[in-house]
């Protein structure tokens, strides 16, 4: 059903084509020691519309760490299983601080500002376990993966996983906080245990393209008539992405992008065009906020090109 | 060119009709006096579309402090004298704190996190006074109002501009730091009487809706077709309306109405619609978080009643 | 060598019998299982002064749990081994701020405000545990006690360890903090280990006056002429319990008593008098700073009866 | 009645000797235009002992601009007309932040932390308005001065307290932050007034220590018999100046010099040692604290030399 456009190609070519210097600058996340031996040369686009046009450029198949854009994922499984309920142990307003800061929580009694931070995300974890052994949960989020992106082979990298649970001490920190204000449930190390598998997940840009493409179809699988979640839902996952969805970036990634997106430290960022499609890139130098520098630049230069822009 | 469109009027009164029991709610500003005076009842609505199609309801006529809402003015204003220069002295990302934090302030060294806190909007005043005094200053901003209004009539309230300076002391507090921090070149009082005059003018739903038409076609205005200012501009100020626009329940606002928009205490919301139009409210029982309670409620109705959502 | 003084001793009981209606009061530390439990109108009291002349009153021979009183003991310990180098690892500033609070922790890169907050008293149990066991570790700091309290018979309540290890989200969020800042060096969870036993030592308040009997005479201990630190080091032990014995009621405490004491949540006080000797209170029920209400009453009246002040 | 001691006078030479590698290092208190052109090579020290017994040394007579040091005295004027009543409008805690943080007054509601730090010394200044003009209010402030220093010839830099009300952007923000919390009464200008020139009273090292001298007598002038203030009240100064005297230094100068003291940015420094008198030392040169690097080095070498020390 998925089918490539000429013109669409043409034009994502020259976009990636005009910040190639951008590519290789920066650093690699190098906190998580996996990560850290990943070539920073490294640089791959996708696009996916609504009507099944694709384009790819680079290394659009090669895959990567998808990070906290697991978040993403995490979210729209919550929001189907409890809906509203959520906001009473996460809030969804914008940080104003980065990504693992604790100073937040601790003025709000461990309640975090929102599900992209990641006391927001432990706490997704927490309720995503909902009794079941890590195991049983993490079947599960796979389970949603493997049916937005109609994709089984999409899988955990083990050694990644392992890798952050050894280095989770800021996280720890945060769980065990949250855990003190009878915000976890389940054990701090259960719920890690999810959180660190989640982030480890390996996508390439094209399945992570195909697999948010129900949010630019108001919560409609396009391709499939497959409905993952409702209109409503779909607009406030893309709402919590457009404000909260590059720490504290997102005001600059909404003055330059105009879109809701997700980054991840693994140098993935995805981007919804609502009623248009999704557009994925990849490249692993990270900018001072933590999202790919190339990446950001390469976003600006194709929604520009295409003039996909929402307001 | 601007005319009545009986299905849109419909749907603006079934929309507001269902929030009614809201009206007379909350709490009016009570730290102006001049405005704790106004008739908590009130209640005002008005549509504009791009194609001139308009509908109006309840107050709509009828003038209010617009407070807030005119530093999307004042934004527009600088950005198309100074442009992206303007984020030297003022960031662009969500603050995180309420409207008048000074905490945030201290932190980043007086560089307000974006022009919709009144730190920023501060800042915004000490650009436009330009060496200029207050009264010149004053009159190029109420020119724009005129210029986007297309009407003349629209006054600065003197009464409310001398109420809001005799109780000025947290704005003075502000624009003390920023001084102590070289953010502000003018004096104190030169910045404080640019900005409680230009909160301080009043307008009704439909004038309001008028004048930011521009914002939702691009920076043209498509009733008369005169650009107001970039395309690009447009978009930036959209996107910090979206991430900005409601103080710290901004996620809140974008959650539930996902279009970008802007408060004031004068109980005035007005929401861009990109490529559809403007929707004005006002009613000034104010929630916890300073915005119109009733006006919030009836935003979000008639943004699902005519399902306008850029998300 | 020690004996009673009966002018002493009726002036403990006078200042004692002054505040017996604040015993009872306030409320017994809950989020301790073991300590939840203890007696709220218990209430002791004990004086031993450097000519060695003693006065006890009530429950002054009844054991209770020292928990951060422990930590003038490791303080001691940690600056008789390695001296100023201790604070490159914490500073001595008193913190403004509670005594579990990470949001300082955070904005200063995981240094620790003083050693009596709960964080910089975990990086004390990080230096003394050097590479040993902790239960290496754990009997070198039993041995000070034994040794300062000329008494072999003091020993670490078990049930009270458990009890604190079961319900250390707190510390282990403080302690992980710190690990993702490298000012923790062996694993949190011996750490946690080290600082949740060495906090459930019991003691009476006879034998605590005892112990610190060698801070009130620069040092040396004056009844048996045994040197425990230089006296440049008991001063400035002296000093930091003077600045931040009371965690954000330190202020208050040299306010109102104007003596260096240290508290601890299982409601034991013990201030030291330079040149005179050594006061210990105890009643388990706390005021909201988390100091013993009646003991904080008992101490100030003590104080001002004996006109005991080095101010 | 008081007189050179030669024994005194050689200790005196011997510790400030020591330390003279350390003028004329540090920087000058720049922000204001006055002070900013004294000469950085100054040094002066005083001792004034409760038996009358003085020695002096440098430019121990040279006048200074005393700064923070005011604060002292007007704590005492307050304290002596309204008591306890004060801590209805000021805490008592060390701040944990430095002198002009406005971060901690707006967690706190405009309550300061402590009658030291700027918001503090301002809140004093409104209540010794007490509804009079600011000269009335200055000639009772400086009636304190005469009668505690015995010497009629102490006068306002007018100068100085001119060049201040230039530049106190950051006083005129705390002042008018604290006025939107309703904790300053009379207009932010007079308070300023006062505070302004309250600073900038000028004394030499031989004026300071006289003047303080009550301080370290329970309150009572030794040398004239007079009553200054309670013997309660003069402790609980003490104890101010011991927690809180040296901004966010006051734990070092607790852990390094153990007496309660007071520092200002003219390069004074003043320390009360109970039952034995006062040092004054000044050198203009300040450390990244704000406080005298000559001048702690030397009250360091003098308390060390001496052996006076409270601990």
């Amino acid at each position: 059903m998925v089918k490539g456009n000429v013109s669409l190609q043409k034009k994502l070519d020259s976009a990636c084509n005009s910040i190639l210097d951008q590519v290789g600058r920066g650093h690699v996340a190098d906190y998580i020691p996996a990560l850290a031996r990943i070539d920073i040369k490294k640089f791959g686009a996708s696009i996916l519309t609504i009507e099944g046009e694709k384009a790819s450029y680079g290394d659009a198949q090669e895959s990567f760490s998808i990070q906290s854009i697991s978040k993403v994922f995490s979210l729209t499984l919550v929001l189907s299983k409890i809906g509203d309920e959520l906001w009473k142990r996460v809030n969804h307003e914008p940080s104003g601080n980065s990504f693992n800061s604790i100073v937040q929580l601790e003025m709000e009694k461990g309640i975090p500002r929102n599900p992209f931070i990641n006391a927001g995300a432990l706490v997704l974890c927490d309720i995503l376990l909902n009794g079941r052994s890590t195991e049983a949960c993490l079947s599960s989020i796979l389970d949603l993966f493997h049916k937005v992106a109609n994709d089984e082979t999409i899988q955990i990298d083990e050694e990644v996983a392992s890798s952050e649970l050894k280095t989770a001490h800021r996280n720890l920190s945060l769980a065990n906080f949250m855990k003190s204000c009878k915000n976890i449930h389940h054990t701090v190390q259960e719920v890690l245990d999810v959180y660190c598998h989640q982030c480890s997940i390996a996508m390439n840009c094209e399945q992570m393209s195909r697999s948010l493409l129900f949010l630019s179809k108001e919560g409609l699988d396009p391709l499939t008539n497959n409905r993952i979640i409702t209109q409503e839902m779909a607009r406030r996952i893309n709402s919590i992405m457009m404000l909260c969805g590059h720490y504290d970036a997102s005001g600059d990634f909404a003055y330059r992008v105009g879109l809701p997106g997700k980054s991840g430290v693994g140098g993935g960022i995805v981007v919804v065009v609502p009623e248009v499609g999704v557009i994925t890139v990849w490249s692993p130098g990270l900018n001072k906020n933590g999202n790919s520098l190339a990446g950001s630049a390469a976003l600006e230069a194709i929604a520009r090109t295409l003039n996909w822009n929402i307001l």
